[in-house]
């Protein structure tokens, strides 16, 4: 609908978007007694301030007047290169030509959107799938088709020439996904590229948390298995987790024919990513920092998660189920049926404590009772806590339930 | 035209980008041979490198781990209030609620595409025009619509109702345009103002340069105006060429429902602006910093204009005209009719001098026998040199044409 009281029309992209519910979410549990497994964010302890400001003092002393011009819309050179060699060492075969550098990778959906997506194109997205990611592919009014999945991820026999046909692209994080924290096998992965090398589709690998994996080994990208088979893989990838998110700052991986397109389609949305950052975590990561940094990190998350899953293990009914992520973020819960996840949410609230319900990570409509636990950011005794507030709600309404259908 | 041999499809939007004629000549004059008039580079003479780096240093220091994590999308308060200030200083009246701070100002033009334009969407603009917003709305493919200008600017009673009748919005530079140097005086931005507010569309008033004046009285704004008349008028500033470049920050000013539209888009779009680099611009401008670098940045700018503008009343031919700048970056020059000024460039690359040619600056036909000329980054003496150079092949040009004639 159009606002006739308004002195400008919107246009229909504009009026089709509205606030994400985990924002709107997100605005009531900055209260600090709220116990918020909520949010999205890397735990600030990890955030490594010193060897940041270190690295931004020695730029703007040696190289000031360069790291505060303008510079190429495909990002800082030596960053392309040392992104390119990062991902050739896990397997893959990238040159530098084939890096955009992005200002988070967040804005890399967004020009995805723009230079793969007319309204109405044909988008594959997991069932459930990033919130962010369905937002952004939104404003390019897609029809999105789901693929089905279970806990392992998505099922690859369901990619159907009928399901792919006509396909922009197939989206996927392969690693502790977000939402679910599942990842997906590697005898899927093969599966997977081989589908879309035969079928003709390209393959958009979001990996922000890959790094952030504290149990059981790698699994190879799928960047590096679609070289192989033939696919098409557009690789995402962030420094928002691995050092910290407010230098909003990620990398995109293409073939160059398909970069220099994005690149066109960058510089009319923000010119250029900023030069001081890029120089400045250029420094960082070519001193071999990540390597020394990544296992605190990691031990960091892993102990946060064991807490979280130790409290699901002793609070929750077994009439619920959730997901043990082997890296990144995020639990997944499925509650019992019948109970509905935003339901849920005012009375977790109305306790102090936030979750995100599951719905609107389904691009089309999805089951009501599944929600999302983030487990970085709050101490070990609240995620106690805090769980088994929830536990006792999820209870009380099973109970309910009992009662009704008695 | 799609690529039958390529493995992806692209959007129609992306089919119709093409490369920007100015990234393309800037890619020939890196060589340090080349007198380069071709950038829009601020001088890096005027960054404040020193006081940058005390600024980044002292924030992660003082609150490092707020500056690193994620923030809100409509940007840093302090900033966002900071802006308000600053602008309800120079006579409008604005509050922080009503600021978006953006990764650029090139990002307020993708934004508001996005959530103003449909294809096909009238969208007004000067003649010529700054080639980065065109490039910016042309992806969400509106219809574009010339507003005759002349020497002082667009001209107010070329806005007949059936010009702007539909139009989303007008789009303008009233202070030293880019790429013109020219500046819209009071009574048209008066009577521009009280036309948009009778006929009801929209001013998108994007004013980079307007702290960048070195002669004369500052006039004001078309957001302050536009209070007084009822128009409804956006505004677009930015911290590149009064700071620096390199730290992509800009805002957008916009009546409060617009700025919530507006900040959903861009959560889609990077989620949100840097923090850290908000919080370090926070602490130098709130510091009156601006105050005491302002004019040695506008006494340098003024120097370099003067030195350009001698060398053109020396050297060149009294058949050509140009425009004379009050401030900002550029001087606009039309050579004697029949000379086109693409032509010229492949002579003058030849001789190691660089332009912009007019054309690209024109949203529908323009003239071939403009161009524009940056004096911002180039050495007096060298100024000096590459115009005598320049001067020369348009007497060569003038000469062949009369020889045609003949």
């Amino acid at each position: 609908m159009n606002h006739p009281d308004l002195p400008w029309q919107l246009s229909e992209r504009a009026r089709a978007l509205t606030s994400s519910a985990i924002r709107e979410i997100l605005k009531v549990t900055e209260r600090p007694e709220v116990i918020s497994f909520a949010g999205g964010l890397p735990s600030p302890d990890g955030f490594p301030v010193e060897v940041i400001e270190a690295a931004f003092s020695d730029v703007l002393q040696s190289r000031g007047k360069a790291a505060l011009q303008y510079g190429p819309t495909e990002g800082y050179a030596p960053l392309r290169a040392w992104v390119a060699q990062h991902l050739s060492d896990q397997g893959a075969h990238v040159t530098p030509e084939e890096v955009l550098i992005v200002s988070g990778s967040q804005q890399a959906l967004d020009l995805l959107g723009k230079v793969l997506v007319d309204p109405g194109s044909k988008v594959l997205v997991e069932t459930p799938s990033y919130l962010g990611a369905l937002q952004s592919f939104s404003l390019y009014e897609p029809s999105f088709a789901c693929v089905p999945s279970d806990g392992h991820g998505l099922i690859p026999e369901a990619l159907t020439p009928s399901l792919t046909n006509g396909a922009r692209f197939l989206y996927a994080l392969p690693n502790f996904q977000n939402p679910t924290g599942r990842t997906l096998p590697l005898a899927r992965r093969e599966a997977l590229v081989e589908i879309a090398a035969r079928q003709g589709f390209p393959i958009i690998e979001d990996d922000p948390y890959g790094e952030l994996r504290y149990r059981g080994a790698a699994l190879p990208g799928l960047l590096g298995l679609g070289e192989k088979s033939g696919a098409t893989v557009i690789r995402l990838g962030s420094f928002s987790k691995v050092l910290a998110p407010g230098l909003r700052l990620g990398y995109m991986v293409a073939p160059e024919k398909l970069i220099a397109k994005l690149a066109q389609a960058k510089q009319a949305t923000d010119l250029h990513t900023g030069s001081l950052t890029q120089m400045a975590v250029f420094e960082i990561v070519q001193s071999g920092f990540l390597e020394r940094h990544l296992p605190e990190i990691r031990a960091l998350y892993r102990h946060q998660c064991d807490s979280m899953l130790a409290a699901l293990d002793l609070y929750f009914p077994k009439e619920a189920e959730w997901t043990r992520p082997d890296g990144g973020m995020f639990i997944w819960v499925t509650l019992p049926e019948g109970i509905d996840a935003t339901d849920l949410l005012a009375d977790a609230l109305a306790k102090n404590v936030a979750f995100v319900p599951g719905a609107p990570f389904y691009a089309l409509n999805g089951p009501r009772n599944t929600l999302r636990l983030s487990f970085v950011t709050v101490p070990e005794e609240r995620i106690r806590l805090g769980i088994e507030r929830l536990a006792e709600l999820v209870r009380q309404r099973m109970a309910e339930k009992l009662a009704r259908a008695a």
